[in-house]
């Protein structure tokens, strides 16, 4: 078993193409045991994002290019089938949508369909490098700076969405610690986004999430930075559960809100945020924790995993194409009318 | 072992006197496990509180009172130990320190010092019912009402603060659904308020703390409504973590917000929130989940078990002494000067 402590994150890949089947890290058991989760087949990729196995909007898309190539190895004629059932995988991030119809666009030659799957992997690496510099520049100096989920090298195809902007902050000097959300019910802060922030070396303090406020009042934080799943044409943004609760928190208590996403999460063909399909998940991922039951049978709950925060409450969207600051229809059709 | 699924929330007691020790419901097993812990000593007590067996700010006051008298049974000339030792147990609730002054002004008699320890559990129960009756009359009809950790039978002497107001609403028509916050990190929304809810038939849900927001919007809710630990002479309010980022949330979304604590919680003495000392809990807390451990080795967390929501937040505090809408230091004081 790899050494998952060791310090350089360029380590951390989430999907690996082995050239004739993918390998997917299993995150659900992350930090404590590396597994990997093998797929050959269209079939099984479309169950590990269902299941969380790969997780993250990027990270979702660029898997689901793999899953083409691997149902044109298997058979080309038959490739619709595959882009339904992985379209059909998990419906809020955007990203998913947008490499399929880009996979569609190739072709059904293998070696075509490969290489633009490794296109879509490789670029969405040097999106992630261009919106650390680009989001960097937006801090001040010393900034505290809090964020939700994992937005990392686990969530993309390398360094991250606002894990890049953090990490490039952190190595411009520009960031003296971060905070992370827990973020339930996943984990996804606690368990991953923690464990990529320490490897790093970069000053971390995980938070439940019912204390983002009462941290923002004491004036630790100056900046909350987050990804993004979906993202409207007038820049409402999709994103975790808590997210909304996030922006207004901040908005009241005068903390920024930088949203950091890829162009691939841009959905000019939403308009607003309404419109974006909410992903409901079972209840039991509340009713219990780590296999153990914590709430009597019986019990009710309500499990959306996604929110929407309106571009009225976002400082900037920040993607490699460029920065989009007080976004609204007008300003976001200046970076990303259609072409 | 008792039916725990029992429908009658009357037969809940967390604190329960046995003659020569007191009986604590241990809430930390709480809904699956039905163990108790018994106290001989003061000491006993001041570490069963310390350590989460019994919480809720007037159930800790009621159990701090039977602690003096183990204290005083031991030996009465030795009270201001057991005083101090209690007094030191958790520092954010009041209802310890007013427990305890009361029990001073009692002397040193065995027989006077249980009957005024029973007098102050007879009266939270009373005030309880009181609370319900004027807390029920504030809500619309056929509202939705979220609550946040556990307010009811196990947090006090019975029946209820915020969850007597949810109690009382139901019974009289007023209340439709109930959505319960899961309370991170020690889950008391989930494991014992929607249990409480059960028991009593009353429609309930459990959602993420980080959904909240989320469910506003969606129009679900007309009023929060929580308890408190302390209320500041101004009607500042400290409240479980996550109290704060709920009433920020409320009036974002125009859903009112209603504060339900006996009087026993009013510390006229702090003059406003900024002066109460919010307890810091171990990051432990944070960093695993039922001895299962969830995030990596050397991380830091931080982990305030409380918040204060200003008073301009508050749309009503409801006690037993009468309801003070849209609270203030002069409305406070028509209602709780001190006498």
């Amino acid at each position: 078993m790899t050494d998952l402590s060791a310090n350089h994150h360029d380590s951390i890949r989430a999907v690996l193409w082995q050239g004739d089947h993918l390998r997917l890290l299993d995150q659900r058991r992350l930090p404590f045991e590396e597994t990997y989760v093998d797929c050959a087949s269209a079939d099984d990729v479309a169950g590990a994002i269902r299941d969380l196995v790969v997780r993250g909007a990027p990270a979702i898309g660029i898997a689901a290019a793999w899953g083409v190539v691997l149902a044109a190895r298997k058979d080309p004629d038959r490739l619709d089938d595959a882009w339904a059932l992985l379209r059909a995988a998990r419906p809020t991030a955007v990203n998913l949508m947008w490499a399929l119809d880009r996979m569609r666009r190739v072709g059904t030659d293998v070696d075509a369909l490969a290489r633009e799957a490794q296109a879509i992997q490789d670029e969405d690496l040097a999106a992630n490098r261009r919106m650390g510099e680009l989001g960097a520049a937006l801090l001040g100096d010393g900034a505290g700076v809090l964020t939700h989920c994992n937005t990392g090298s686990l969530a993309t195809a390398g360094y991250g969405t606002a894990l890049g902007v953090i990490r490039a902050g952190f190595a411009a000097g520009r960031i003296a610690r971060v905070y992370a959300g827990e973020t339930r019910p996943w984990l996804q802060g606690a368990r991953l986004t923690v464990w990529e922030l320490l490897r790093d070396g970069i000053p971390a303090t995980l938070i439940a999430d019912s204390a983002a406020s009462h941290l923002m009042k004491t004036g630790a934080v100056q900046w909350v930075v987050v990804g993004a799943d979906r993202i409207a044409a007038n820049g409402d943004t999709a994103n975790k559960i808590g997210t909304y609760q996030l922006a207004i928190a901040a908005r009241h208590h005068g903390v920024k809100f930088m949203v950091v996403a890829p162009s691939s999460t841009v959905d000019m063909a939403t308009a607003e945020g309404d419109d974006i399909d909410i992903e409901l998940r079972s209840p039991d991922e509340l009713l219990g924790y780590g296999g153990r039951r914590t709430v009597v049978e019986g019990a009710q709950a309500w499990n959306p995993v996604f929110d929407v925060t309106p571009a009225s409450l976002i400082d900037a969207i920040v993607t490699e194409r460029g920065v989009v600051e007080r976004p609204d229809a007008a300003r976001m059709a200046d970076v990303f009318r259609r072409h």
